[in-house]
């Protein structure tokens, strides 16, 4: 990348997530993949900005009116329903970040491509669920960013947080909520009391059908043919939760928790500034 | 607990950890555990408190100077070395926090003061294995009196750094660093490009023996009769990375991440606030 065009792209960024970089060559070091031959990947920014999404997240999470009565294992889920890594790709996307990384994979721009056609054509998450690997590469981006703005900013919560919420603003909808049926499926087991969720592969060679048996019920399959196999597995999963042998035990079992990451969710695109809530 | 009891407990563990709550109750909801009959206990802050706890360590080790190097799996690898369940428990232990602890859970004191006694006794992490409940509390209770310090402190990583930093500083020795050999083990098969370590647990019901398998060397032995499975395990990993037909590989895998423990460690120790390395 030229020095011009690698300025142009400096200015861009910057001016998308709203912060300008007292050190830019951070800015390049979080936007620079592995495969690229530069000395500086965003490896350890990504895994910087994890740990301080996460941080936000949980924090905006245990002050919800929800937060307070759940314990750790149901705040932990709830935090990955509401950052896990089909999310902050959609965010990569949406604001057409992948176009400033940094690398020398040839597949990803193809791959890039088809996920935001399959994001616009197929909202629907389990349409898309075969380009995980992609999928991480791209939340990687914004967790580096992030990452990138608490290490410039002199570790400002602050700041990591108005970046943070102003890429993810547009993309919450409090209204809709979306989790992952099969860890849903397996959590309402666990809750019943009941044995975990047995997949069925038997006929997934013939057929490309995968079904899910729980609790003795007869079993829930995915529907039609499907070619990916995780795609199937969601959409067992969610026949099983709607069905109406379950649809009673999951409906009660996660109302609460449905109606916290709403609540969560809404803060998130009304908090605009981290501390607000305490100092003002 | 009556109320002086509460209150004397309150001005004692604020004198220990050297903070000073503006809103006490939220020290109290802290050191309460599940079992108690109060409404509120320290599940949330626990969350918090792991999630404030990552970010710091996060920070610490990627400005550090072997940081720049690792990928993501290994930061996370080396963060759980700093700062696992294990370790968290014995700086509970060591400040005898478990005393302000409320909960209604019979077998809690004689199972604190035997690991009290053990950790006194054994210092070497293997032997103590078969308490990895009651670690979990302990380990909880720091946890939660860090994310109580954050919340109360509008946030301030600042607040937490301190307080964690003072508690875990009487703890750290730079030039012993202890590393869990099962999960070495795994890991130095990974990076090998062999497969998984096999465990094999044939000989354990009459000999108290673990085996384990790693690239057809003949299988490595966890050594005299054991009673705990988990110790066992421990036992046979770390006979492998330390037989002669492994040393070579492991020590030239894993000499960099032990120097970087060891500068990670060495920077808590002397690092005093949170942001001085930025704004002095």
């Amino acid at each position: 990348m030229g020095k011009n065009k690698c300025s142009s792209a400096r200015s861009e960024i910057q001016k998308l997530i709203g912060y300008t970089f007292k050190n830019p060559d951070l800015l390049d070091e979080a936007r620079t993949h592995g495969s690229s031959n530069r000395s500086l990947n965003y490896h350890r920014l990504e895994f910087l900005g994890d740990a301080v999404i996460s941080c936000l997240i949980a924090t905006v999470l245990v002050e919800s009116d929800g937060g307070r009565e759940l314990n750790q294992g149901q705040l932990t889920l709830l935090r990955k329903d509401i950052v896990d890594n089909e999310k902050l790709a959609c965010v990569c996307i949406f604001h057409d970040l992948n176009k400033y990384l940094i690398h020398n994979e040839k597949k990803f721009h193809s791959r890039f491509k088809e996920f935001k056609r399959e994001l616009r054509d197929n909202p629907e998450r389990d349409q898309w669920r075969g380009l995980v690997s992609e999928l991480k590469v791209l939340a990687d981006l914004v967790e580096s960013l992030i990452g990138a703005v608490f290490l410039d900013s002199d570790y400002s919560l602050e700041k990591a947080w108005k970046v943070f919420v102003k890429l993810l603003k547009p993309l919450i909808n409090p209204d809709k909520v979306r989790r992952d049926p099969k860890t849903m499926l397996k959590e309402l087991c666990e809750r019943m009391g009941w044995k975990e969720p047995y997949y069925d592969y038997s006929v997934w060679e013939k057929r490309g059908i995968v079904r899910v048996r729980v609790n003795g019920f007869p079993p829930f399959e995915s529907g039609k043919r499907c070619s990916n196999k995780d795609v199937a597995i969601a959409r067992a999963a969610k026949a099983a939760l709607e069905s109406n042998s379950l649809k009673e035990y999951s409906t009660s079992i996660f109302l609460q928790e449905s109606e916290t990451i709403r609540i969560v969710l809404k803060a998130l695109k009304e908090k605009d500034t981290f501390y607000s809530s305490k100092t003002s």
